[in-house]
């Protein structure tokens, strides 16, 4: 029992955040800082979808509480979106609208995870999801994936080899962080068919389903929908991440669920940020989608082409072994020295069993910012 | 193991929305609605602190993520705002920004309660924590409280009464929702003295601490910080519940694993919603409150003296017991009656062990509304 100062194993079993051990070091540079570390964008949201152009004049009552499902408007503006793009009929019993894409993951594993569920993950991995297993009193399992798997047989095969009969659920994000990976439509229907052969659920992470430079995205919904979950966010995808909204699809008895764990947590996505979304989704959207992933995509490949690494598939982010270059402080020496130059850099453990890692973000500051972010990293490499 | 289509218990356990039931009258119903069920204002938000207020030429990148703590300046702001009310002198290692009321007590109580842990609730009470504690693993337990306890000492009998091993926390909300009490100080001192004894933790639920009528508030961090969270929110206060924005206190070592709750649920409160709270705490808030203050306690009182109940002490609700004018179809007759008429109330099983109260909030319309509504309430009555 937790009493005062005890706290929950549960809780301080959780990573906190990583960054704050090089940050003081910026304090004794005086220079330019490349925040490479950060997932976000330099742009701001498209015209019409910025607060400034929401007034309580056009929508009165915008500061008081939205339904916990989300405004009725957003929601049928989600299943529309979510019927063209999965091909799924898809009902509003089916979705809810999201505090964001992390609190849309947190309550669909607080819906299916039970103390001592074991949830798959396919690594290197978004930090939080561990995170979300572990609230529920779950065990999440890395799976050496991105890198490792080479075929669809062998992405079904390192999967199989990391069940347990604990195992519950699959984790699967593509366009993944933080590789820039995006996983083929015969891999995915490998994965489908092993979720179903030992009933798994499926949690796909799709936030940056519209930002593929090479391949295509196959929506998870579309191979499985009787055990998916499909979580989305308006944050990766127009550039409004301080919004904090996204959306959630699955099957209907599991939404309900899942839904009750946001009310619990969010109550309800900012009155605001639906406002916006539903914009966004009625057409202001799509040109700035178009625009923006063209610019990501250069950033991108000039990043890689640099760094000598793959131009990357999907996603806004660079993973970089940098073992080589690693002395015997390992990888807090490598980050340190870049935090001298200004530049800060993702840890690879964040992301799984990943020690001589690295990730940058190159939509994460302006696009002269980043790639002279990107020359300090090629100088510490060598390149 | 919840495979496929099986779901969480704790998640299943958690109550769902209970106003579905009779919101279908509604459609069969043609007149005025008054949605009294709502706990929510008729005003919009002070001026300048709207989202319209908020532009991108102002605050550049007021669209992308805020650090999960809060925005500095606003943190800062918190800090000075807490000394300045309780006399405690926090750091910033004491708070941070939540997402809401609800988002920061969820991520207390994730921090401090562990499967099997017993949490005190002074009853009735806010319907959302039970499923806190459950979504923890935890075991609320309903403490029969307001119009029970008539002294300090009987407050700290009640509370005693229902200690066992493994409780470790006792949930405490003044001015309460849905009674409408405002918990004396010498009530407080002999709860804050109850929890030092048996070494609980103390969560003070503080959202209406600024709707005071009748009585004092006394913040429950003065009276014990080493072993107390305070919640607080921009929403009831400031007529912002749409924002999704609000703060805790409390110790450091505690704080921390709260808020790495909060980075897992919420990541960040809404960038705009921080900005605007900021705006609040640097000065618009207070003649907004003064105002308003005034504006529901006239309501209030209005509402109370034509139901022939106690006018209320704080807060925003009025919660009355409707026994002798139930059929056999019980509660929820009356409540299909009152949907028949136009009336949402709030069933009294939502608040704990009230099987035959309901609850109005007497804010969540203009006046001329909700004081229609109270005529439909008085009738249904008999008075």
């Amino acid at each position: 029992m937790p009493r005062p100062p005890q706290l929950s194993p549960a809780a301080t079993s959780i990573k906190g955040s990583v960054y704050s051990s090089v940050l003081h070091r910026l304090a004794a540079y005086g220079g330019e800082v490349y925040p490479l570390h950060v997932g976000d964008t330099f742009l701001e949201p498209a015209d019409g979808c910025r607060m400034e152009d929401l007034t309580v004049a056009a929508h009165p009552g915008m500061h008081r509480y939205a339904p916990p499902q989300g405004l009725p408007a957003l929601v049928d503006a989600v299943v529309d979106r979510i019927r063209v793009r999965t091909g799924v009929p898809v009902e509003r019993s089916n979705v809810f609208v999201a505090g964001g894409g992390t609190s849309g993951l947190a309550s669909v594993v607080g819906a299916i995870v039970s103390p001592g569920d074991e949830v798959l993950i396919l690594a290197p991995h978004w930090p939080l999801i561990e995170g979300h297993v572990k609230m529920a009193g779950g065990v999440p399992v890395d799976v050496p994936f991105f890198g490792v798997a080479d075929s669809a047989s062998t992405a079904a095969a390192v999967v199989e080899a990391a069940l347990s009969p604990r195992t519950v659920a699959l984790y699967v994000n593509t366009p993944s962080n933080p590789t820039g990976r995006v996983i083929p439509r015969a891999w995915l229907e490998a994965l489908v068919a092993l979720a179903r052969r030992h009933d798994l659920w499926l949690l796909f992470d799709e936030v940056y389903e519209d930002y593929v430079y090479r391949g295509e995205h196959v929506p998870g919904l579309s191979l499985a929908p009787e055990r998916s979950f499909a979580v989305h966010s308006f944050s990766k995808a127009y550039g409004m991440a301080g919004n904090r909204i996204g959306y959630v699809a699955g099957p209907a008895a599991a939404i309900a669920e899942a839904l009750k764990i946001s009310t619990h947590t969010v109550y309800a996505a900012p009155t605001a940020a639906q406002l916006a979304a539903l914009r966004i989704l009625e057409g202001a959207g799509d040109a700035w989608i178009a625009r923006t992933r063209d610019a990501y995509r250069s950033l991108g490949e000039a990043s890689a082409d640099r760094l000598g690494v793959p131009r990357p598939e999907g996603s806004t982010f660079l993973f970089l072994d940098v073992a080589p270059h690693l002395d015997a402080r390992g990888l807090d020496g490598f980050l340190e020295d870049a935090a001298d130059r200004g530049l800060l850099l993702s840890p690879g453990p964040s992301f799984g069993p990943c020690p001589t890692h690295a990730r940058i973000c190159y939509t994460s500051a302006p696009p002269d910012v980043v790639l002279r972010g990107v020359e300090v990293l090629a100088s510490l490499l060598g390149k």
